[in-house]
């Protein structure tokens, strides 16, 4: 049957709270550079306060893709919980404008505040997050409506999702729904240290579930525990899935269980900020992979959709990527 | 007696809520390019509903002005109002931790909402802003410190300010405890359409109260109802105070009572976002001024602040002005 949706997306809705810093204030307050912690309220608002000027934008790793898919001209649904406040009514706002069904139309706000993410963008463009989750922990197997996961081609996950025990519960009814219903899984790995923290429940998933696999070295890496790139390949190689592995500016691989294809990345004039890179690959990809197209045009999209992320501030494209892609002849 | 401050700034604490949209979206919406209008709660509401993928970024022209002077190692100081609320609590975080003082420490949030201005970026890159006064519309002399006021060498207002009038009462105050410390009064234009609307009271400010005055040419041509350059420049020069007009691209003219010098614009790689291009003008000029430069200098300083904010979006400095100044020899 026809699918109503290209991709449902399940994941934390995060207002993302960006800051230029340097190196030093990462070391100084125990940041490792490129990853993600969890804090909670109070740590947050430490971290807040040693923060200088910002620009607050709607972010979340499942949801950048999802707004993704629509900037390329996709169907894109996404499901997650934001508090009855303001954060929340911007993110709701925002992801709702950009055209992307949201909770199916119901807000569902918590009681909790909406999650925001501190981002700490260094002058080599890199992103270290610290995300206090608050509205995202009350995500549950009463969110999930089958219909939708049914009624999308593919249902996407973030792998930051194993971090809240609720969460785990909604996306096995999410997979199952989708399963039932003849559709697609795919799973995006998220962080090193959330793979290392979930490796055990990230393999059965990726064994029982999963249809297509997006990881980013560090994280596949972290995954197989590799020391080195061929290793690494030859496990993601041995998983059997689609499975793609993006390396910034080195490219990405692709594996389909037999063929191996590698795409370079696309040429971007300025590194700014590399928040959102990953989740726009992954939007890029999967709009190449639900309207028929082959697996080296997916990787050519992806990696068009993630440079034009990382040339500004924020993990949302700031151009019409549909324009981008046609300008581009993709 | 030395200042302890170079620059006090008086204006509207906003926060700026960016999105990128094209020509048809103003012309549909009966915006005109370049301009500020005021809104009310609803008629905000209703933009912002219209209103795709955005970015939140503290504003107010005089508090982007104040930042630029911090951003430059200066010491500025802001007065204005926020409210009880997220956006208030970001605004006021912010203006503090990049080194302006606030309020002389004291938050005096209002029951109002904290301020917005919806910015609309055309792809030209010129801003057209939809202002909701909210908690600004309760700036009164009661927020005016006298003694902060003698304490800065120079007092910042804003043309903005005539909008709303508690907050000329307020100036008025201002002006006087300057003067009577023997201290600067420095005036920004804002925009055309203000400046028509209070044409009569901000001639009669300039000739009793302002020694610096700042204008783009469209605000210069709108105070003296010029419709050529040479007759505004004329009317300009006649003043007899040291006045800047900014030209965009074309550089900016400098009179001092007796000379007028010309200095270019900072080359700028790609005009993403011209938020805040006047106000870091204002942000460099004063910064020289205070800091016993020369006017060709300080036209200089101004036009690379001036350059680094239009090259992001967001109307506040994304990286170190100082460091920016020091690379340029400057």
């Amino acid at each position: 049957m026809a699918a109503r949706f290209d991709v449902v997306g399940i994941g934390s809705a995060i207002v993302d709270i960006l800051s230029r810093t340097d190196d030093a204030f990462l070391l100084a307050n125990g940041m490792v550079k490129g990853t993600m912690a969890l804090t909670n309220a109070e740590q947050a608002k430490a971290i807040y306060a040693r923060m200088s000027q910002a620009i607050e934008v709607s972010g979340g790793s499942a949801a950048n893709t999802m707004a993704g898919i629509a900037s390329l001209g996709g169907k894109p649904a996404f499901i997650g919980k934001v508090g009855a406040d303001k954060l929340g009514e911007i993110f709701a706002h925002e992801i709702t404008t950009i055209g992307v069904e949201f909770n199916g139309g119901e807000k569902r706000p918590t009681k909790l505040p909406t999650a925001t993410c501190l981002i700490l963008v260094t002058p080599d463009g890199q992103r270290t997050m610290n995300t206090f989750l608050g509205a995202c922990t009350e995500l549950g197997p009463a969110d999930i409506d089958a219909k939708l996961i049914a009624d999308a081609e593919v249902t996407y996950i973030e792998g930051y999702q194993w971090d809240t025990p609720l969460a785990k519960e909604a996306i096995r009814k999410a997979c199952q729904a989708a399963k039932g219903a003849g559709r697609k899984v795919a799973l995006s790995l998220s962080d090193p240290f959330v793979v290392d923290r979930h490796r055990e429940d990230l393999f059965t998933l990726i064994r029982e579930e999963v249809d297509i696999l997006f990881g980013n070295e560090e994280e596949v890496f972290s995954l197989y525990q590799s020391k080195d790139l061929a290793s690494a390949v030859a496990s993601m190689r041995e998983a059997k899935i689609l499975a793609c592995m993006t390396r910034s500016a080195k490219g990405v691989i692709v594996f389909d269980g037999q063929s191996t294809i590698a795409v370079e990345a696309a040429p971007v004039p300025k590194v700014v900020d590399t928040t959102g890179a990953g989740d726009l690959f992954a939007a890029g990809f999967l709009y190449g992979f639900t309207h028929g197209r082959d697996l080296t045009a997916c990787a050519r999209i992806g990696s068009l959709a993630a440079g034009e992320v990382i040339g500004h501030m924020g993990a949302r494209p700031e151009v019409s990527l549909r324009d981008l892609l046609a300008k581009q002849g993709l």
